[in-house]
């Protein structure tokens, strides 16, 4: 009987699991580099516990079961939640900052597209415990950052912010401020026109209309585009958080990473829990993904997991949306999965089994990715498969050779063979292989 | 509001996630060193796969349930069902054999015991596509090996056999041969009487419990006891198969494990679905933790999830089983989290700000495990706190010392300062470090 996999979910085979590899170690090391540290929660939870601050879009999309104990429990949708309990329940005392990551499996029920899975995996960070525009710099290089080091050139971070995004609700008068955001987040899946009409229809006036036109306008390289902002906006409140704006920008260009930072005053993020600067990193692509991962400030979290008011900041980058554009970009390195050796027994007798093992084994110990035939297949068949995989070399381990203490090196692209003694093939081999 | 973990979870602290990721490297480089490829399966699948072949223990003890669309999924308990749902569906015309290994978690509902817990993780390996001693060999060096990359060497790899096990019911005239298998599976569970009277309670003759007790003494060094299993068979079948036996402990003496190699026919391996050579790792310790893994052959699996009949063998590692081991030991290595240098800027005006960002990013930059303080406190909270971290060095980055274009280097343990012009502080701080 067959079964199948279940949709939206994948299997992940080795060339792929080598390049998924190879991306997650080049952020783990970034990362680490900053300072952050790993922690693992586990994969599922009390349902309650996302329900707390997920947004609801999360919580109709969360895997929820009841368990044979009766528990009502939900496979992660997220990672920011469980950090959020760990925090609370045991770190509330502890040094600060608190700078963690994590790089782990997510899941959400929606309906599988490009780039959306039900199973995906994101890396991500979170520094609790300081309210200061540092922290939030400290978190943007590192975003930063980790794109680059991947070999990601061509993408921009934007920041936007929360409390400018509240104030400028009030300037319009409008009540449902989060509505307001909701719709501002949607306007670049929609045309200009649909835009205005949605506007129009949560109740904008014309003048309404206009300056949130001039708000998603503030975008752009920093210099160009803070003084915009100073113009459109009055309130004191926001003069201070346009203040915090410019000593970010002044910050990150310490950090070196100012030739990626873009303002976009028209981000919202999604999420209702950021507090006030946010960002989103987006690489141009044909691909149709759009964020490859953002981030924010949220200063009231903690305490809504029943902790004491505490700030924090983070971010999460989406390894499916991030892997498509580098493998389109062709930035992550081939990876080369077929031995260089491999060792073939010419014959079944016990004595040629037991010599290729102690070459393929000596082979392994020097370094060499070596294999050695397991099948009892005929040597032509043997050879036959190392020449499917694209071997170079094979060793063969044959009777009359072996009465001379002898075996046969066999060059896979030439043909040529060499015998050699028994006792030199290790250092042969790694000396045409150039080791 | 406050929402605790799921009772029979945890959480993995830095720490600990540094020590369980020098496991998993060490183990890695070992299945890749013989030529295996890392796969990953999604985290759940349909409940029916997992019905098709594990024990009832193991069904009973899915975490089951039904998504929003209904569909009856579970969470993996293992990963041989998804790797054979893998194999049937897309690998069946792939060359053979097939290497594959995994590092992945599992569930299971099951009383949270010493060593058990509900999520736990496994490294595993499979090897698809040869019925031949060799493959056998290669898969047990393999697991001997993995084992000892962790720098554990007191423990054993012990060896037994399904067919003989099959072959001694036989002999017994027993008709429930998996009845009696799981009987024998417990004997180190119970005293000799206990094992006796359960053995009666099975139906055994007199006769019958001392040929039991005779088998499960076949058990120590394969020199010394496999001919006593020559004695106790008599069917051509069970010659045949000790002659395998023979084989393969000729082949693990090729590989350089047969330190490690014991035979202990009395070994059945829980599941059904294993048909000849199975085996376990056992590592003495006061822990009251048994086997830290195990595996076998099962050629009659692939057959089971739709396949074509296809010789297979392999095993897992218990890694919440090893760790502890290898803690109690002394095995794993001290991880050292904190950073080696500390910035601190003395004050809050953006020029101290900005060239302690640009101080901390040069050593990132240079490798040197660096941190900035990020939580705008005054500098002899700072200085507790690196204190309290023990970071070895602190960069003071002052306003009279900048206005001279110096900053100052502390040594904590000492207490000595140093002032050093801005430009030489990376060079400085890895000279000292003896970078």
């Amino acid at each position: 009987m067959k079964v199948e996999r279940v949709k939206g979910t994948r299997d992940f085979l080795p060339e792929e699991m080598a390049k998924r590899r190879w991306v997650f170690e080049r952020i783990r090391e970034v990362f680490e580099r900053y300072g952050f540290h790993e922690v693992l929660t586990p994969t599922f939870e009390y349902t309650e516990l996302f329900k707390l601050r997920s947004g609801e879009e999360v919580v109709k999309q969360l895997y929820a079961f009841l368990d044979k104990g009766g528990r009502d429990i939900s496979l992660r949708p997220d990672m920011t939640s469980s950090v959020a309990r760990l925090y609370v329940g045991s770190f509330q005392t502890a040094p600060k900052p608190i700078k963690w990551y994590y790089i782990a499996n997510m899941f959400r029920y929606e309906e599988p597209q490009s780039g959306r899975f039900r199973e995906f995996w994101q890396a991500g960070v979170e520094l609790i415990g300081s309210d200061k525009v540092e922290a939030d710099a400290e978190v943007i290089a590192l975003f930063t950052e980790s794109y680059l080091s991947t070999g990601l050139k061509d993408f921009t971070v934007n920041i936007g912010d929360r409390v400018l995004l509240d104030e400028f609700a009030r300037m319009l008068g409008v009540k449902d401020d989060i509505g307001l955001m909701r719709l501002i987040d949607k306007k670049d899946k929609l045309s200009r026109e649909e835009f205005v009409k949605a506007l129009k229809d949560f109740g904008l006036s014309d003048d309404g209309v206009e300056k949130v036109l001039s708000l998603i306008e503030i975008k752009g390289n920093p210099d160009e585009v803070l003084p915009k902002a100073e113009k459109l906006f009055t309130s004191e409140k926001a003069k201070e958080e346009i203040k915090h704006l410019y000593e970010l920008v002044d910050l990150l260009d310490a950090y070196g990473v100012s030739k990626w930072i873009r303002i976009d005053l028209g981000i919202a993020r999604g999420f209702d829990y950021y507090t006030s600067v946010v960002f989103e990193a987006i690489a141009p692509n044909d691909l149709g993904i759009g964020s490859i991962g953002g981030g924010g400030r949220y200063d009231n979290l903690i305490e809504v997991f029943g902790g004491r008011q505490t700030p924090a900041t983070g971010f999460a980058i989406g390894i499916e949306r991030l892997i498509p554009i580098l493998e389109w970009k062709g930035l992550i390195p081939e990876v080369k999965l077929r031995p260089d050796v491999y060792v073939i027994p010419i014959g079944r007798e016990m004595e040629l089994k037991k010599v290729s093992i102690e070459i393929v084994a000596s082979l392994r110990r020097a370094g060499v990715k070596a294999d050695i035939e397991l099948t009892g297949r005929r040597l032509r068949k043997a050879l036959d498969y190392a020449g499917r995989l694209g071997v170079p070399y094979v060793v063969l381990v044959g009777k009359k050779d072996l009465e001379a203490g002898r075996v046969t090196i066999r060059d896979m692209g030439t043909g040529e063979q060499l015998s050699v003694k028994k006792e030199d093939v290790v250092e042969e081999l790694i000396g045409v292989l150039g080791l």
